[in-house]
């Protein structure tokens, strides 16, 4: 099987797939609306929250969207920590909906530093909310979100987090950090297929919402809620992604949340000491390296399109390319949701086998094992 | 198998959901490039057009938002042709969006009459939009759009259509009748599961598009045709939807539009047929009936909630309610996508058990056959 090591959609294991094909039920009958109560209450456990979380019809950055949409009006001030593509992205929504964004970006490549943030807030204390990305996948780099949510929680501005590439997979409290609104999707740790983005929603981005002014309305929470207090949601969920959904969470909750973490911190680490050992080098600053993608320089005079093309048409191994300013300088390795050791070794052989053949010379005595 | 008899999420047949249940691949890779490429030339024949055809990751409704938000700006005066909870709902999003929304409703059940569009057209030039259910789903009636387009092209207003639980089932001609922005969704007659919209956009839709001012980010059709180009989409799409329809459209495609159509039209004779023998009442004008769905109206005394849960418990057979102001007043058979002949008589002969047992008496000497 295709050693798939992208950062999303990550490998749908064989039974997780299998759940998906079951036939197709009436997304407004009781069986349905029994799956639906059962995978919103196992996502509050992922998301460690008593807020509500909802199942929206959307990509993750539609429910990136959602978190914007939901909880500001036009005009308001808002801060966007940004550190990579994602980060870049949160800013464009909420000023594609009329935020007045103020940007406050971090070398691609490092982590957003909460002093900067502290101050960046005491600078004008006219913004009314802070976004912010936990897992940076363009970069692989995870913020210490913690230590930002401490600063943002000193104040009343609400914190809106893209964790689509860290949430289920890295360690994410929701209540404990003071989230006001998370998003994550389907296709990251989950093991699921993409279609589904999952939200929670806190008291005070509920306060924010109901003065809320941004148009909304197949991502409106609000009728989310109405909907869900019948068992239902408002549009035709993708019911099959809901069916898989269901079994895969059923899995992880008897893996448990601290052994999740745990499994991808030993297969962010394993990847990472693997690259290094063939003399590539990391782009993360390593204090803040990601434990579901790993960002990899590209080593001079070889082409990431030869590279990934090579290893994608010879052996059987996907990898992902840079995105923007980055797209032709690094390659990344996704190793979240469904990957194991053997997985990641086999990927490390392929590399130590392919990238001599597009003009790498691996240093001697190294071998990525 | 349950005889799953609303209009969508419809039947997904078997080799549909195991088509759907491939393993998953790279969105951004050359094997799903062929792939997206190859479902949206054939969407195209679906929707007789020439026009840019994309894939959204969204709910039907979500599609109608994309129509709005890609053509409009706030304050746009528009007329919405409603005819259903669908035509209201088309309403509700362009006045979520800060359009002005003209409504010209028709009773539930009846059809729109395209003179009283072209008189609506006339008393207010200012208006720019025209937006109009092809088939409206809450009380399976049809309306006449090739009429109502035709009043529509003799202006230059914009044409944006909900055609989601027509196109691919009901004859629909995108380019003919000048349609700029059509919408419908996998999970109706495609035979798919639900989480994938598609929609076309005409150049008086790109036109608009260039000068439009709602806000949009993850519907927002310039980003998807840009990505195209590239055979991409901008987000992460439903791949397995994405895998569902493209084996789906290729059984399709070798039925034909004009055998799909044909197909429709007996099943839905069929089933009015049926019901009418029961003695049951159409809730739709009988010239304008929907070939893919049939709101038939309670007969006194019996509870829709009381007749769908006993002939779900004791007859596996799914049929839908009312919706809106017709909850509690009919039920609805859906009959589009993967039903045949035998799945309607099984249907009609469960009305026949059942309704005695929820207190109707079927009329001496009929019997639904």
């Amino acid at each position: 099987m295709t050693n798939l090591r992208i950062p999303g959609p990550t490998p749908v294991p064989p039974d997780v797939l299998e759940a998906g094909a079951r036939p197709m039920i009436d997304h407004r009958g009781r069986v349905f609306g029994e799956i639906l109560n059962r995978v919103t209450d196992r996502l509050k456990y992922f998301f460690q929250t008593k807020n509500d979380v909802f199942l929206l019809t959307a990509s993750g950055t539609g429910g990136m969207e959602a978190a914007v949409v939901n909880t500001l009006s036009p005009g308001d001030r808002v801060l966007v920590v940004s550190i990579g593509a994602f980060g870049d992205r949160f800013a464009n929504i909420a000023e594609a909906y009329g935020a007045q964004v103020t940007r406050l970006n971090f070398e691609w490549g490092t982590a957003a530093d909460p002093e900067e943030v502290r101050k960046a807030l005491a600078a004008d204390p006219s913004i009314k909310a802070v976004l912010v990305t936990h897992n940076e996948t363009s970069t692989g780099v995870t913020n210490p979100l913690a230590d930002i949510a401490r600063v943002v929680r000193e104040t009343d501005k609400l914190l809106l987090v893209d964790a689509v590439s860290s949430l289920g997979s890295l360690p994410f409290y929701t209540d404990d950090w003071g989230i006001d609104f998370a998003v994550t999707a389907s296709q990251k740790g989950w093991k699921v297929p993409p279609g589904l983005a999952m939200v929670s929603v806190s008291q005070r981005a509920w306060d924010a919402f109901a003065k809320a002014k941004m148009p909304r309305f197949s991502f409106d929470v609000g009728k989310a809620k109405d909907y869900l207090e019948r068992s239902q949601t408002p549009w035709t969920p993708p019911v099959s992604v809901v069916f898989a959904l269901d079994y895969a969470l059923e899995g992880l909750e008897r893996e448990g949340l601290e052994n999740i973490y745990a499994r991808h911190q030993r297969i962010g680490e394993l990847t990472r000491r693997g690259v290094k050992n063939l003399g590539l080098e990391l782009l993360a600053d390593e204090r803040f390296a990601s434990n579901t993608v790993t960002a990899v320089k590209i080593p001079e005079g070889v082409e990431v399109k030869a590279l990934r093309n090579l290893v994608e048409d010879e052996y059987d191994t996907v990898l992902a390319g840079g995105q923007g300013k980055f797209q032709g300088k690094i390659f990344r390795i996704g190793h979240l949701g469904a990957v194991n050791d053997e997985d990641i070794r086999s990927c490390l052989d392929v590399l130590a086998k392919a990238l001599p053949r597009v003009g790498y010379a691996i240093p001697a005595g190294r071998s990525g094992g």
